[in-house]
């Protein structure tokens, strides 16, 4: 069908560690250098979780290199996936916080369950970290400078209604009915002819994708910076404390 | 009172030749220079369709002369109308794709008659080709980033319900009330200081004005050379084909 | 708590005269200036006012020198209002015209008394001058470019309810449960770290604020050329004896 699916399946929680990213992106590369390939349906393998978002463990209590090295892998993911040629649909089967966020945005169409325990935003704030000025572009694109604005402020999770009501996502379905209307969404896209549907979502695309390309290095020394400071390890320290009591 | 009304009827469809983009903008520049003339209703006078945008026989089979020539016509239509001074209200009485759909984004105000037979919008896609940054831009203008990045991929055509839930149209009336709706508009538009508002109106338009201008003639080759591929060629003969069949 | 008020109280309206902005950037200053502080809500101690917005006695038959110290004072406002590192809410227990509107703009999050005779909105054409550029950047970045266009060539007074829908105000409560409201809301946003929520907020904004601070010169220039017009003079003078009269 020129489908392809890419199922996230990394325990516990879909982290995007260095080595999730790097696979993401080798895959990426290939379905996109692949002919026969016009769209990719990412989901997840984990119940419960589409991705968790950046692994903290990559961002903590590691040297300036690997920071360096983590944060390239990280801009990479998104370079290829919000530039992506294909036609790319989330199907948002699980929460989405942050980094995984993210990925849902940087696709054409999001779809999400209609699952009100499951939640999705850019919380980077409620870790006392700030999401990249390229996460902030991404997230304007979608929902529009207000509600991003508030959003970001408040590092809100949003359930999946409040979600679709926000703009977040595009559609909410039940569980048994999510790949039933992801094929239907790419075949409503793939019907378009791709260098008509290319060339638009490149001109969508441009102005941001670029912004990053021209800051790469200054935003890789702004997160090894920002990341180096004490203040931060501590609160990514007490951060994954805590998340160690929860299980 | 000061408001002129334009009726299009060119039959069939409205097509906007390089024979009606002349007849256009003469007109409305004879409009702007009429000290008396303070607003226009862009209306038609063909049953059921508003304009049909762009006529695709000027765009194939010409040589790049031809080409020039109408793509100049093109954008200066846009630039006087997007950018004119006078007070103007679209009343879409009828289906407007592409170009037509343009002219409608233009204006100040869009009223379409509540018939959900009727539809609009920048369809361009699904005829293999790409609608250029200013269509883009203006749409942008109206309905926000996301909207018009999911319309421009898919190349949608919205109902005219549709079209007024997303903003594509400011309001929805019976094709009886048209008139009188088109009227109160203008009169409630024209209450205020001609000055103040033109000032207002440029503010907001100028960054979107101000970029084709700059890049006039570059948009101007990148059109010869993009309709100028055999491929596109032969897309927009087989449209044709498929148009005359449709009668 | 560490949140501090803002009661507006300069009888009649609430003007924004040069002494009214004066004090309150040097409140606004020390406010910030005090780390014990993190958050302030502004409000208005007047009934049925919020603020009145420009007081238009410094802008009529005044000279250019003070023209000038006017403008420079509504910029300072603005500047240090939209740029503030405290959480900033408008507690807008009036009608709220023109500058008062732009106060309520430049906060992080706006309630409004649910009184459907209190109308807030940019309304500057309906006297015949033109918001300046800083105030639509703010207003577009609130309720979005199409919202704004509208609004500001109409000069619109928006009653709460419709203030409500388009977004320009966040939420709307009874009279009574304002305090309640204002106190609920700015516990929510100050339960974020102040660095991350600081950092977000800069990132944000900054495009809009380094607008005005790259132009500020010219921007008062042209402040002074338009107001020292014979016609704009006209204009507030007839308006300011429709409000004389009015009383």
């Amino acid at each position: 069908t020129g489908v392809a699916t890419m199922k996230f399946k990394s325990p516990p929680v879909n982290s995007l560690s260095l080595d999730f990213l790097t696979e993401f992106c080798i895959s990426l590369e290939k379905l996109e250098n692949n002919r026969a390939c016009r769209g990719v349906i990412l989901t997840s393998a984990i119940p419960k979780i589409f991705s968790s978002g950046l692994d903290i463990t990559e961002m903590c209590g590691k040297n300036t290199e690997h920071y360096a090295e983590f944060w390239r892998a990280v801009q990479e993911m998104w370079l290829r996936l919000y530039g992506s040629n294909m036609v790319t649909v989330a199907v948002v089967n699980g929460s989405s916080p942050a980094g995984g966020c993210l990925l849902a945005l940087s696709c054409d169409y999001r779809i999400m369950v209609e699952n009100p325990k499951f939640s999705i935003g850019l919380n980077e704030a409620q870790l006392g970290i700030v999401a990249p000025f390229w996460f902030k572009d991404t997230f304007v694109n979608v929902v529009g400078h207000r509600v991003a604005e508030r959003s970001l402020q408040l590092g809100s999770l949003h359930s999946a209604p409040e979600a679709h009501r926000i703009g977040l996502v595009d559609e909410l379905v039940t569980e048994e009915k999510l790949q039933e209307k992801a094929v239907a969404v790419m075949a409503q896209w793939l019907a378009l002819p791709d260098h008509a549907r290319q060339l638009t979502k490149s001109m969508m695309r441009k102005a941001v994708l670029d912004r990053l390309v021209a800051h790469r290095e200054e935003d890789i020394q702004n997160f090894i910076s920002f990341i180096s400071k004490e203040s931060i390890q501590k609160s990514l320290r007490m951060y994954m404390e805590m998340l160690k009591k929860k299980k």
